[in-house]
């Protein structure tokens, strides 16, 4: 019997534990060892819970147990998660955590501390719930150089995005049935300016470039600003508004690495994950595209994926599994305003629609309309070819100055 | 430095070579030791090869060399690669595969052998190519009791399908368009009979059940027989059909495990697996339906799949994987004829149509016609509600001594 604690009795935590109890015999089986809850620590009180005798308020009680090998962190946020954590792996017991946060901003220093004390932190759980990423990242795909990531990271924001597309919902509707639905959380705004994407796509970056790429050099942008006008002209143009989170190593070796809406088109492999699901594609060099479809987020199967880490943990008490990053700087990131894409704009005018696309054409690369009925007098909607970012900027400025007033800029992905 | 060997130059033997030696410096990286390859086993001359020092035309230089340490089976086939495999794990090396044949016929003994001798024996390529698949189901899905799996595992098929239905091309023509491509075999028999999928679901039933499911226990059917008016009717349906390699554990711990072509319904997130990509869906009781899809064979995807687990096996020298699973019989299987599913019926006969349709909503539960524009004359196609396919076979047998020509009959998924 190996024994466990977890630490935090929200949502994933209690999952854990229905988890570990209901599947206890399959679970001995496979780890060919029992797995007990010594303790569950949490500052509230559950009274009704029938594992009265595993609560605890201490944290120490948890530390000073030397029977305790393996402690699952689903606390979330950075403090005192991150304190917790260090004293834990140094004292020589692994940790396995669902919490992105943690990990996107402390991971390399957590997993050198791990390193040094030989145990182990896992997080499959911190990225896409409970599909499997973290370890095929690691190890299947081991023998690929991964030439680009690009993600539907965020099972909130891609329910109101596919209620727009599908619904005709606007924004502000979509949101507040996430809410109703218990989707989306009273302040929405991790999730709905791609603060949890970008967390996520930090964490698979690292993993994959070995240099710790931290959330603050991740250019990020939310979906507040997409209309349904932009949702009509994506569809006219073939494709769907999807909120992506990207990394894509350049031919200088630094990082394009984004979250931000993108045109996708319809015939990508995202463009139909829909709801609430998550789909992450991995471009390797050797295996072209893989695709990883299921629920991101959710009690079980969140909780599943952290009981998967429990397991690998116990199965290798005193052995370390290869993950692994360096710290990292900001140098291993391109400058936003140096990478280089495509774009949708929408700009109207009093100008006309014909002096707008004659400008646009004078001002911005490869200019192509998209023509769709419907569509507002003196408004004009168009892709670019690729631009860097800079001088789109320039462009937009230019044709502002003209009268255009450009109503939305979005990226065309090249999935 | 740790020495591997490569038994077998053919298309996957060549890309293992050219994976291991193109990406050298990242592999060593994260090994933490280089790899290199001693020999390489072929009965052919590659006079043209620049690994001319490493050709051997004899198993024994390979067995007898204790440096080294893991060797690539990429032969193929069950005669020699069985007996050479058993006596490389019983020397202690250990062997990775992409040979599904083997790995469906003499896992378990072969994993036996490995454990006795605590060395490793893997097989992520032999199912889905480059798509990670054994190791997130023997790992990372681990806390979940898998409910089913139900995959296009089968490339070659997939790619025939979706030319009848995107193209409308016959069946021989799209067979001879993917031979001509490569992408089957001048005799295509095991993969248009299903025996190629057959294999691949006997290895993931296997993994995940636990016990052995040999490939003459699974009913294995083709698509031989399917024709253009079928794939017409099920689009008229709403779906597709395709070549489904499924397992499912039933209430009584039977499986019920089939290849067999199904009529799938288009918003099914296997439905928009085309060409020669592969999809992979396990229902898990915890983390829900997750989704792997990826190119499920060729040279470079599958060589990556290979050269990860050689990584694998060098990072674990001397420790084991926990993959394992124990012999099995075939009262683990459902014999076919008591399983239970809806099917679609297409049938012709002088009689007519209403006459058909009332003698099926006689003898068959829950019909329901099937419409569409260009349909035969005197032709009826339908589904039915569940039924035992013993009970469908009475049916039919009667169906037609009432005078119906039953066309053809396909299971319907209940993905």
């Amino acid at each position: 019997m190996v024994q466990a604690a977890v630490m935090g009795y929200g949502v994933v935590g209690s999952g854990v534990v229905e988890v570990l109890m209901e599947h206890k015999e399959s679970i001995a089986r496979r780890t060919k060892d029992e797995i007990g809850i010594k303790y569950i620590l949490d500052i509230r009180d559950f009274p009704d819970s029938p594992f009265q005798d595993k609560f605890t308020k201490s944290f120490e009680d948890i530390l000073n147990d030397d029977e305790v090998k393996v402690v699952a962190e689903v606390m979330g946020g950075v403090h005192p998660a991150y304190d917790f954590t260090r004293k834990l792996l140094e004292s020589g017991k692994s940790v396995v955590t669902s919490n992105k946060e943690l990990v996107a901003t402390k991971g390399a220093e957590l997993l050198k501390i791990a390193k040094e004390h030989n145990v182990n932190y896992l997080f499959e759980a911190s990225v896409g719930g409970g599909i499997p990423i973290i370890r095929p990242l690691s190890q299947c795909l081991a023998a690929n150089e991964v030439i680009e990531i690009a993600g539907i990271l965020n099972g909130t924001t891609n329910f109101i995005l596919t209620k727009m597309i599908r619904e005709s919902m606007s924004f502000e509707e979509a949101l507040a049935m996430a809410q109703r639905l218990g989707y989306a959380e009273r302040n929405p705004a991790a999730d709905i300016e791609g603060h949890d994407a970008g967390r996520k796509i930090s964490i698979l970056a690292s993993l994959v470039y070995g240099k710790h790429v931290y959330p603050q050099y991740v250019h990020t942008q939310g979906i507040t600003k997409i209309s349904l006008e932009d949702v009509n002209y994506a569809s006219a143009w073939g494709g769907v508004i999807k909120l992506i989170g990207q990394v894509k190593k350049l031919e200088d070796g630094t990082l394009d690495i984004t979250v931000e809406p993108m045109l996708i088109a319809k015939d990508s492999q995202l463009a139909n994950v829909d709801d609430v699901f998550n789909g992450i594609l991995v471009r390797g060099d050797s295996t072209g595209d893989v695709v990883f479809y299921g629920k991101g987020a959710g009690k079980l199967p969140t909780a599943s994926a952290v009981v998967a880490d429990i397991m690998d943990c116990v199965k290798h008490l005193g052995k370390r599994k290869y993950l692994d990053w360096a710290d990292g700087d900001e140098s291993i990131v391109k400058p936003y305003d140096e990478t280089v894409f495509p774009v949708y704009i929408r700009a109207a005018g009093k100008k006309g629609k014909k002096a707008l696309y004659e400008k646009a054409c004078e001002l911005f690369a490869d200019v192509k309309e998209i023509v769709r009925s419907g569509s507002a007098e003196n408004e004009l909607a168009f892709t670019t070819g690729d631009m860097k970012v800079a001088d789109t900027e320039k462009a937009v400025a230019a044709f502002e100055s003209f009268g255009a007033d450009v109503l939305s800029k979005i990226r065309i992905a090249d999935l």
